[in-house]
C-alpha cells in the first residue's frame, strides 16, 4: 500500500481526496493535517466519513509526512512552496493540488497572485499534470502541479483543435461556468445560499488567475511554429455545488479544409481513460460527471460557419482537483490510471 | 383604464402579464382565455393571484376579444398568426409575445419554425417591439411583436457596438444562459427538477430558433454600409427559476482607436428607463433584475485585447416577455412608458 | 409623508424594508444607518435598489433619528436595547425588528439569548406587533416589538385553535422550516451555499430562541382557564432563499364535538387583509408568498384522528419581518393598513 | 457472479440498480427491460454510465428474466405483481422495489392503490425487506417486498423506541420531506423545476400510500400486547433531487423511567453496518448519505419535556430503493452484507 499524506486536509479538495482514497485498492492515507481543527477527527468535519475514515487532523510536520511515499498539498496558494523544499529532501513525492507550481514564469506568477514565489527553484522541475499532456513526464517527477478546475476542463477541449493547428490560436474564446465549491469552503458573504442561490453572473471578468495557466498550457499543445495561444476567458458563477462547464469558441484557419471534427477528437482521446467524447450533437451535462474524474465532451460547427464551438464538462472537485491528483499518484507509482477512480457518476 | 384581453393565459408569461397588470394604474384585464381551463379562476392555478385577480378563464372567442382595446398573445407559435386578420378587423390593438411576427422574411420564418406561415399579409406590418430601437413605430402600431428572452439580452448588449460600427459584425458570439421558465410550463421529462436541478448544460448549440431573430434586429441597429452581422448563438440551461445571462464576444475593428465604451454604453442609453449601465468593472447579476423590468449591462475589454465583453442580464418573464409587453402597451397607448413597472426587483 | 429611519440597513431586513418603502404611498426612508457601511451608495449594496434608492448609509445618530417620525430597527438583538431609551425620549416611535422586546419576562430572555437585558424598564411598554392579535394595542404604541419569522408563521398557524380552546395545549408539536435568509446574511461557513445548498436537516433541535417568544403568544391566545401552551419546536433549514413552512400538530380535546374546523379559521381570519384561509384540501407552497405580507393557511385532520395539522407558509423577510413591520407602521399611523403592502407574490 | 434481471429499468430506480451493480463485485446485469425503451442502449438514457454499463433495452420476456438468479422490479405498482406466478415459477428469485407485494391485508392495499390486487395468493408469502427488522426471514425468501422510501426512514427511527414499548404507539407523528426523485421521471407539470424549485410545501396531508406501510412494519415492532401503532404522517416536497429527512414525534409513557435514548438507540444499532446513530447533539443532513445506503439518526428530548424527537436522513433512491434492494439480494445469496454498498457518501 502506498502511504499517503494530506495537507491541508479540511477544505474541499481535501474531503474528496478522502472520499476517494478511502476506497483506493493501492493506497492508504496515514496522515492529514490541518493547523486549525488539529485533534479533531476529519468525520467531525466531514459526517459523510463516518464509518470509512478513523484520522484525526494533525499539526502539520514535515518528519511525519517525509515517512509517506507521497503527499498532496491541498491547500490555498502560497503553502505548499514555503514547505516544498524540505519536504522533497526527505524523498516523498509531492502532488500540490494549489497553484504554486503551474506556472513557469514566477514573474508572471508574481503578478497573478499578488506575492513573490517562496521557491522558484523547483517550479522548473515541476511538472503540469494534465495526463493527456504530460503522461510520461509525469510518470517520473518529484513533484507534479495539478492543474486547476477551469484549465483542466479548457485544455482538454481545445487540445485536438490546437495540436492539429486548426484553428487562429490568438482569438480563443472560452466561456466557463463553475459550481460554488470552486472557491472553496471560506466563510466569504459573497458564497452564501443566500447570495447566489437562484442567480447567474461572470466574474473576474477583467482578468482570473486561472488565464495565464490556461494559455500556457495551451501553447504546450501547439506546434512549434504556431502563433502563441490567446485567450479571451469568463468565468461565471452557477447556482449549484459541483461542475464545470466549458464553452470554448476558435475560429477555423482554413474553413475549407477542416477534417471531420468529430472524428478527430475521437482519434485524439481514444486510448485515454478519463476524456469521453460524446456522439456528435450531443451536449454533455455537468451532472453527467458529478463524482467522477471522467471530462466530457462534444464539438459542433454551428451552421457550418467558421466558428467552431467545443463544450466540455468536469467535476470540479474530481477531474478539476482531487481526482486528477489521484490518477497523477496512479500514474507517478505505476499503478493502473483508473485504480481508485472507477466510479459512475451520481445521476440523478 | 385600458381593457386588456389576454390568449393564452396559462402559462408562465401569462401569469407574469396578470401579475404586472393587476397594479397598473390605467390598465385592467377584462378577458383572459384558455381553451384547456376554461371556467377555472386564474387563482386555482396561481395561487400568488389570490386576492388580486378574480377573473376565470374563458374560451377564445373574438368578438370577446374584440371588445378590448388591446390584446396580448402569451401562446406558443404558431396560434396567433391564425387569429390576428380576424382580431385586428375588430379595431383592437394586439400585442403578441409569441414567435409568430417577429421574423420579415416568412420562408426564413418557415425554416426555422417548421412550418408554413399562417398569415404572410401581416408580417410586414408588425413592428418589433424592442423599445429601445423601435419606440417610434411602436407608438402607432396595430401589431407588435414582442423581442424573445435571448434575443432581448443580446441585443440591448450589443446595439451601442453595432450602432457605431465598432466591432466585427460578421464573427459576434453570444454566450447565454437561461433560467428553466424560457422553456413554458409544459410537462417534459427534460425539464423536471430531477433532470436540471444541480446541474448546467448548453442546447441548441446547432442552431436555435431565436438566432434569426437576433441577426435581423441587430442589423436593424447597423449602419448601411456594414457588413451583415452574423452571430454564432449557444444558449445553456441553468439550474434556477427565472433571468438571463448573456455573456457577448465582438471583436474590435479598430483597437487603437476604440473610444472609451463605458461612456459611450452610458450615453447611448442615458435617457432609457429600462436599461441601467452598471459601473465599470461590474458583474451584473440575474438576481438583480428579478421581477423587474430592467436591463443591467456592463462592458469590459479583458487584458486591453481587442476583443470587447458585454455582459446583460434580464429577467426572461419580465423583460424578455410581459415586462417589455406591458412597455410596449405603455408606448402604444401614450401612456408614461414606466407606468406598472416601477418595481423593485426580488433581492434576496 | 411619514419621515422614516432605519437603524442597521445592511442586512436582509434592511434591503427588504427599503424595497417595500420605496414604493410607499406615504412613507419615505431619509436615513439609514451602518457604521461598517456608514459613506457607501445603499445601491453599492444592493443593486436592486438602483435607481429606486438615492440614500447613502451614515453613521448612527440619535439626533438624526430623532427627526423621523418613526425608526425601524434592523439590528441583530442586543443593539436596539441600548439606543432605545434616548431616541424614545425625542418622541419618535420605534418598531424594532430584532428579539429586543419581544420577551416580557426579562429573565426568560437573559437565559436565550445568553445576556442581561440592557433596557428592562422599556420591556412592559413594548407591543408585540402581531397585527392578528394585538391590532388595538399596535395603534398607539411607542414601541412595536416585531415578532419573529417561525413565530409568525406558527402563531397564525394555532391563533383559531388555541382561541377557542379546542385543542390539549400541552402538547403541541411545530415542525417548521425555513429559508437560508433566516439566518441573516453574516460570513458563516455553515450558509455557504455549498453547505446547505441540494440538502435539509433539523436544526436547534435542543432549543431554539423562538421558543419562548411562541408559546408566550400563543398563551396571550388562550382563554384565562387553559392550561398553559407547551411546544415542542423543531426548524429545519431549506436549502433556498426565502419561505417558512410550519406544520402544526395538535390533539383534539374533544374529537367528537370539534367543530368544522375549515369554517372556524375561515371565519377567524375573514377580516383579516393578510391571512389567507386556503380552500379545504390545500397545500401552501411557500413561493405563493414570495415577496408578499400575506400568510395562507389550510387545515385538515388527516385520516379523521383526533391529531390536527395547521400547514402555514409565509415569506420569512416580508411576512415574517419587514413587511410585518410595515403593516405595524400603518396601523400605528392611521394608514390604509395594506399600503405599501398591495404586492402580488413572485410566482414562479 | 449473481445474474441479474431489472424489470423497468428506465426510471430512477432502475439507473441507481445500474450504477450500484455496475460494481459490484459478485453481482452483474444480464438483462434490463423496458417497452417503451427497448433496442436503447441505458447509456443513451443515462450518459453517466457511459463507459460503465453496455446493455441496452430489451421487452420484458419472463424467459428471458428466468434465466436470472435474481430479478429486480423497479417499475410502477400494478405491473409486478402480474408477471409474479409466472417469474417465480422459473425459480428465479425476485426483489420488487414497488409497492405491489409490502401490505400482507390486500383489501387495504386495494383502498389505498384503488384497484384489486392481481395476485394475492402470493402476498403472505412476500418477506418485508428491511433488513433491521428480517434479516433472517429475507435471506430464504423467494420473494422480497422492498420498503417505500418514507417507510424506510420513519421505521428505522421510531423502531428502538417502539420494540422497547416506551412511547405512546397510537399518537405517533412522522413529519418527513422528500426530494424530488421520490416522485419519480414521469413528466408532470408539478414536478417541473419551474414548480417546484426554490419552494417547499407539504403534500397528501389527507392520507399518503406510503401510511399504511408503515403502520404495519411500525406495528410488527411492537411487543404483543401493546397497543396498535397509528401514525400521523406528512410529506413535504423539497426543492432538490436526492434525500429523506424524517421528524419523528413520539410521547413518553413514563417520562420519569425513560433509560438513557442515547445509549439505547446505539445498543439497537450496534451491530447494523447501514444504521449510524450520530452523537448527541447531531442533527443529520441528507447530503450526508447522499449516493450511500446508510441511514443517519439521532435522537433528542427537546426542553426535557415528555416528546422525544427522532430524526432520521436516508438518500430516498439508495437506501430508500435500490441501495436496499441490493442490500436484500446480498442477504438472500449469503453475501457479506456491504458488498457493492461500501461507497462513501457524496459530499459536497
Amino acid at each position: 500500500m502506498i502511504k499517503v499524506g494530506i495537507v491541508g486536509g479540511t477544505g474541499y479538495t481535501g474531503v474528496e481526496l478522502l472520499r476517494l482514497l478511502a476506497k483506493h485498492p493501492q493506497a492508504e492515507v496515514n496522515v492529514i493535517t490541518s493547523r486549525a481543527e488539529a485533534g479533531i477527527p476529519v468525520s467531525d468535519l466531514y459526517p459523510n466519513l463516518r464509518g470509512h475514515v478513523d484520522l484525526a487532523f494533525t499539526e502539520p510536520d514535515v518528519e511525519l509526512l517525509g515517512k509517506c511515499d507521497v503527499v498532496f498539498f491541498a491547500t490555498p496558494h502560497g503553502v505548499a512552496q514555503n514547505l516544498m523544499p524540505a519536504l522533497l529532501a526527505t524523498g516523498t513525492r509531492v502532488i500540490d493540488l494549489s497553484a504554486d507550481f503551474r506556472i513557469r514564469d514566477t514573474d508572471l506568477w508574481a503578478h497573478w497572485y499578488d506575492q513573490t514565489h517562496g521557491c522558484p527553484e523547483l517550479v522548473s522541475e515541476a511538472v503540469y499534470g494534465l495526463p493527456e499532456l504530460n503522461r510520461e513526464a509525469i510518470k517520473s517527477a518529484r513533484l507534479v502541479a495539478c492543474p486547476g478546475c477551469y484549465p483542466t476542463a479548457a485544455q482538454l477541449a481545445l487540445m485536438p483543435l490546437l495540436h492539429n493547428a486548426l484553428v487562429d490560436p490568438e482569438h480563443l474564446i472560452i466561456n466557463a461556468a463553475s459550481g460554488a465549491t470552486g472557491a472553496g469552503r471560506q466563510a466569504k458573504v459573497g458564497m452564501l445560499l443566500t447570495e447566489i442561490s437562484d442567480s447567474f453572473k461572470a466574474y473576474g471578468a477583467s482578468g482570473h488567475r486561472h488565464l495565464p495557466e490556461i494559455e500556457q498550457a495551451l501553447r504546450d499543445m501547439q506546434p512549434a511554429d504556431s502563433a502563441k495561444a490567446q485567450v479571451t476567458f469568463i468565468p461565471h458563477l452557477l447556482p449549484m455545488v459541483r461542475g464545470i462547464h466549458a464553452t470554448c469558441y476558435a475560429r477555423a484557419l482554413a474553413p475549407e479544409t477542416l477534417p471531420d471534427l468529430q472524428a478527430l477528437f475521437e482519434q485524439h482521446y481514444a486510448d485515454e481513460p478519463f476524456v469521453d467524447v460524446m456522439p456528435a450533437g450531443s451536449h454533455p451535462e455537468t451532472r453527467s460527471v458529478k463524482g467522477s474524474n471522467v471530462c466530457r465532451i462534444s464539438v459542433c460547427q454551428p451552421q457550418g460557419r467558421d466558428t467552431i464551438v467545443v463544450l466540455s464538462v468536469i467535476d470540479n472537485l474530481t477531474r478539476g482537483a482531487s481526482g486528477q491528483a489521484v490518477q497523477n499518484m496512479n500514474i507517478m507509482f505505476g499503478l493502473d490510471e483508473t485504480a481508485g477512480l472507477d466510479v459512475v457518476a451520481l445521476l440523478p
